[in-house]
């Protein structure tokens, strides 16, 4: 064991202390309650998963994910993300007893980094899916479910951006010549880079009437006011790309009628490096953070990958991002000493039991064992001194 | 992805289902506000630890350790126990805060496994660890934690096995002549193989004196009725094992005093894997498993090796071994279904609403994305048919 490393901690990894943790613990209770009052189940699923599955079909980048060598040779990672680990468990076994089939979790999540720049390489996610309903109702239940669960917290200030991969595919499609330009231009709008965008187009030799349809497009599209600004850029010969159409103006309407009208934006520029999402997908940003706390959508395409066609919708939360916009969780609960000493402490055990049963945290020790007493009483609310020489209260 | 492994899982890794989850949930619940009501707060540390400092420190076996490289090329492990990361924060901050300092934890634990034989790869350990009081009231406040929550779990038929690891390594050297002796001899009582313990002093050549004492030792320390039933076996003129002897005998008046008599057996046998331990220790073990469902005991040694000589002394027990043991936890819970079409829409939002406040579990589902409507509904404790042909109760 070498000297620097003994306290050391691998790259990205966190201890949560008390404070922070009970925060956490907070997020827990109220969202298990919350989502469990709306019909959830939550499971849980191994930590470590097989590379051959989970791992490539996670969606996350190769190099982001740990890797590990089992004993019998195979390659395992750390999951990346819970939705495909909640696929596999869907599609292998509970959609046979129930489907459709709503699932949620808290779980912690691994992204490998390449240098300290304050990411964490583990973080906890709390998360609800729904398999096996491919109407517009249960992709609008997703996107209330999240803005309830945000109010539940406290988080009282949030947005929802809400797009549709399919429809932007189909749209990029039409304005262009080929998959890969489709594919160059998708990459820019999975980092919102939309000057990138613009140059792209400008450089694409796609001719006049393309061009200045994309770049209309463009800038209507991250700002829509209502559904049908996206109106001229539909072909409504194209039946996929009008039904498409038409199902964001369904969803729309339904979060009207959940007078959600107020937090929800449309953009169709949005997208995800998660390449699973075929249908709607959202984000959720609070007041306070600059990263979004939250994502969604619709991943049909993945329950493919594993011989489904029930389809799946969902959303997952960073429990590290809402822990920074919540409000202060107040931690200034009652919590009393009793210090003891050879002849007290039966009395101490007696008082402990008393004041527990009253609802009051209570530590008692052995005073002689305590070297800097004021240095540790003072982290305590009440401290009763039960030593042949204390008074009872200090 | 292969399709045979499109499902599975590596091996000793395990899905929890909703109900096993729900009971695991109890089980925290009520582990963490007992826990925190006597002045234990809970901290998370990351599952992945250096194999340097973590792993070598852990006393599990390495061939048991899940490794893996990070992008740095440095070697990590899953963790293989909660003591030693706990070990490591404690040390390294939180003992400059707080000193005597209680922490506890809810976390999986890894253990590689060599083939599929029914035990985990990876569970769930609860636990505490007491910090900077090397007092005997330390260590019976482990004994008694450990007694009272499993009463608070419900499991009232249980037992505490407690030795004194320091006592035995001490009076296993006053009757061997060196420290492979002692280590073979100990390594039969880890096994718990008093028959090879037997066999090999007879092999020992250790002379008529001591082969009997050893043997006379072996027959009465596994079952000491009174700690005074060990006092021919205690050298007067060892101070420090006279002073382990007179430790013990304390300990035991401050559990009987705390009336655990009937539940704790005295068993100078008694020793662990894990080789920290080094002085009282202790197993618990419940009706209805054959396994230890936890164990604790006082490991100064192991912060030693941290730079810190305050001393530590805690307990861990397996959530999974423990809810074998549970009562059933009832799950008869009243869990709703409204089923909607297009009109009804909104009068099942209202209706779901009205439900959910009245604390009933609510799932709103539109009932033409269910197949198998029959199938579906079992599930619910009341069907509310909310579409245009439906009666309202089904």
């Amino acid at each position: 064991m070498t000297a620097i490393r003994k306290f050391e901690k691998p790259l990205g990894m966190r201890d949560s202390f008390p404070l922070i943790n009970e925060k956490k613990e907070k997020v827990r209770e109220i969202g298990r309650l919350f989502l469990r009052s709306r019909g959830f189940d939550f499971i849980k699923t191994p930590t470590v998963e097989y590379y051959e599955t989970i791992g490539k079909a996670s969606a996350i980048a190769d190099a982001a994910l740990f890797k590990l060598v089992d004993r019998q040779g195979e390659t395992l990672v750390l999951r990346p993300d819970m939705t495909t680990p909640i696929v596999r468990v869907a599609t292998s076994k509970l959609l046979n007893e129930q489907n459709p089939l709503r699932l949620a979790y808290f779980a912690n999540v691994f992204r490998a980094q390449e240098q300290e720049g304050g990411r964490p390489a583990e973080f906890e996610q709390m998360g609800v899916e729904l398999f096996g309903d491919t109407s517009v109702y249960a992709d609008a239940e997703m996107i209330i479910t999240a803005d309830e669960l945000l109010n539940e917290l406290g988080i009282l200030k949030h947005r929802l951006t809400v797009g549709h991969a399919g429809l932007l595919h189909s749209i990029l499609c039409s304005y262009t010549d080929n998959e890969t330009q489709v594919h160059e231009l998708s990459s820019y709008l999975v980092e919102k880079n939309i000057v990138g965008f613009e140059e792209a187009i400008r450089l694409s030799n796609l001719g006049d009437f393309k061009e200045t349809k994309l770049l209309a497009f463009i800038d209507q599209a991250s700002n829509v006011k209502s559904i049908d600004d996206l109106k001229p850029f539909i072909n409504p010969e194209n039946a996929d790309q009008y039904k498409m159409f038409f199902y964001l103006k369904e969803l729309s309407l339904l979060l009207e009628s959940s007078s959600l009208s107020e937090k929800v934006t449309y953009d169709l520029t949005l997208t995800s490096e998660m390449s699973y999402y075929t249908g709607m997908l959202f984000e959720v940003f609070a007041s306070g953070s600059g990263f979004a706390v939250g994502n969604g959508g619709r991943y049909d395409g993945l329950l493919e990958a594993f011989d489904s066609q029930v389809g799946a919708t969902g959303f997952g939360l960073r429990v590290d991002r809402l822990l920074e916009v919540m409000a202060q969780v107040s931690v200034d609960e009652p919590h009393a000493l009793l210090l003891f000493d050879e002849e007290s402490y039966g009395n101490a055990v007696k008082k402990a039991k008393e004041l527990r049963l009253a609802g009051i945290r209570t530590t008692i020790q052995l005073a002689s064992s305590v070297e800097l007493e004021e240095e540790y009483t003072k982290k305590f609310t009440k401290v009763y001194s039960m030593t042949a020489g204390g008074g009872e209260n200090v």
